[in-house]
């Protein structure tokens, strides 16, 4: 058991169960009843109903700004009551993952580094009856909130050798004079945020000392990249680095998906022009 | 007063108010005013407006899945400023419920065990001044808080005799070859929820050996009950046993609210069919 | 620093960034890192997008439910990444305040006192990097934990002499016989909150005993003053004083936003009438 001074760290949530319904409060009564002590924090749980790509997006974001040893508790599960696998995943940063193996927990345990994978089978570490429907509930909020009281990995379950691996929007191309990437994203401001690092565009962009970079969202017209909001004209687009360090189209003081009639998966391409 | 080590239970939060205003949040102040050592959890403020049956629902299935001695504050009020009673009940299984008399606590407490109701009359254990609007703040917040603090049934208030009786969706019937009941509740992935039990069904199925159960939403066309959404074609409908042990109908990576066009209050009929 | 026992107050946090996505997750994950055993609260994340009246209003009628000491951290910017100052503010009644100078705060710590105002600059208080569209997450929510944690406020950055005004709704106007206001806030419930106070009216109907006062949104049809819902028909119009004592309109059972087809901005006349 870990002591107890050093459990200074939150399990955090994020679900596709939305607001509506009393899912995530039950799921908060299993943690509560398990480890009342553990300080429970909602990363969200307003991810589209069933996407997988949205909750990889926001968990790979964010685990980075939690605590060391903070254990996310991650339930968007289309394929609950199939196959798929309920797992938890230690990471080498610290950090602890536990949800379904369906994808939503690879890029986050992918930049975490990932130490080891277990399923979780144990029946003492699950509710007594579980659900062909509330795995959140039923395996995942209980494996947790053990977790958290410092069960060891290997007692939930056996080792698995490796998870279900998901990249949201694929790889990102580069041709001769283009970068080509996706929309992976679009936050409750509308704001659309793509695949293309801040590292990517550094890298493409040595290779064309003197040009301009020119985006297009799908066949738009071409939008700069700025330092910030305030650079743009007031309802004008631009392209800049978001909060994660991610390229990301805006308007300012407007909605971008509105403005672009843009959806997640709509094409990036950035283009070296001449001056 | 109850002893401080033995409070390891939370404030759990149920409510019609929505995500929009700061209603909830000073609800939380006025909590953590009183106590401020009691751990809050949300268990949904997505109870649509003014919607008791919701909210009983909600409250019904998720008590049972919080630790023992928990006070569950729920407020879906129409009534506010007339003649209902704000009330707390403590139930025979340890679980505490405070908020208005009209219906909201029934359910619940019912499959709780009721052990004694108060009517929340105490001026000491409310806020100085109580508004015509927001007895959530100035009744029951101060009450849970109180509660929580160790303070006792009996100082809140008068003992009352009853509650307002209150059943979603009315009474299951059964006549010779049907089984009839409502759909009392929709999900916000659009799953339909009945009123109609596991142990219902298998009461009703002891009298049809070799009979298929065929199920109807109004008058639709009849669906299978199943194991798990994965046992149901993508985008078909398929009627299974919810995370609550209700029969529920689903679409299978779909909505079925929409695929029905159903709304609580639909009829829900069960039907043996020789084979 | 503050003596431990007496930190039993929470960080209560409000912003504009809905529950979609993950940046009020990632907040909490950086306060939990600096300061993991303060108590958070959401006071609402639901206001909406770069609405600093709605957010002003909400802080200006949340505060005062919360216990002494606690830190308000505030997040509606519509300039982050411009010229206006991250600010914390302490306040006479015990409050704090953290977030933009954009007016945001400017109600709240009004009513409260403010007793010194200092501009967030200090590096060791903010995250490492900080990037020009999250000050959320990079300033505020570091100052925040940090002020929890019993870092004092000259600490954080340079005193300020003043901070951006902003009263939401103009003033109240008393003529002859009219009181003019406006509606500033419409709340989930459809309710239309005025910026006419108890105290505004008192003082008015001095003027006019013996008179009837008759409430008009924009041209409606009059409406009468009424002590609590039930005091209306069903469907009703009403004018009222809501939780927190201003003029409210509503409809009984019903929503006044879509009655009258009011938006924040419309012009609330109060008439006194001979009887």
């Amino acid at each position: 058991m870990v002591s107890r001074a050093r459990r200074r760290f939150p399990i955090a949530l994020l679900s596709d169960f939305g607001y509506r319904d009393h899912y995530t409060g039950v799921m908060k009564g299993v943690i509560a009843s398990i480890a009342p002590d553990a300080p429970v924090v909602d990363l969200t749980h307003g991810i589209p109903a069933q996407s997988v790509a949205a909750g990889a997006i926001a968990l790979a974001q964010s685990w980075r700004f939690f605590p060391q040893g903070t254990i996310f508790l991650a339930v968007v599960d289309p394929g609950v009551g199939t196959k798929r696998l309920p797992i938890a995943v230690e990471s080498r940063a610290g950090a602890r993952f536990v949800g379904p193996d369906n994808g939503l927990l690879w890029a986050a345990t992918q930049a975490a580094g990932v130490k080891r994978i277990v399923e979780l089978r144990a029946p003492r570490y699950r509710l007594e009856e579980v659900s062909a429907t509330f795995h959140g509930r039923d395996i995942f909020a209980p494996a947790a909130a053990w977790l958290w009281r410092g069960v060891r990995f290997e007692a939930l379950g056996p080792k698995l050798p490796t998870m279900v691996r998901f990249e949201p929007g694929g790889e990102v191309r580069e041709s001769e004079r283009e970068l080509k990437g996706t929309v992976i994203y679009i936050d409750g401001f509308g704001n659309l945020v793509t695949n293309i690092s801040r590292e990517h565009i550094e890298r493409f962009v040595r290779r064309f000392r003197g040009s301009r970079l020119l985006v297009r969202i799908g066949r738009s017209a071409p939008i700069e990249i700025r330092k910030a909001y305030g650079d743009a004209r007031v309802r004008a687009p631009l392209a800049m680095f978001g909060s994660f360090d991610m390229l990301e189209v805006a308007v300012r003081d407007g909605n971008a998906a509105d403005y672009f009639a843009a959806a997640a998966g709509v094409s990036v391409t950035i283009r070296a022009k001449r001056e």
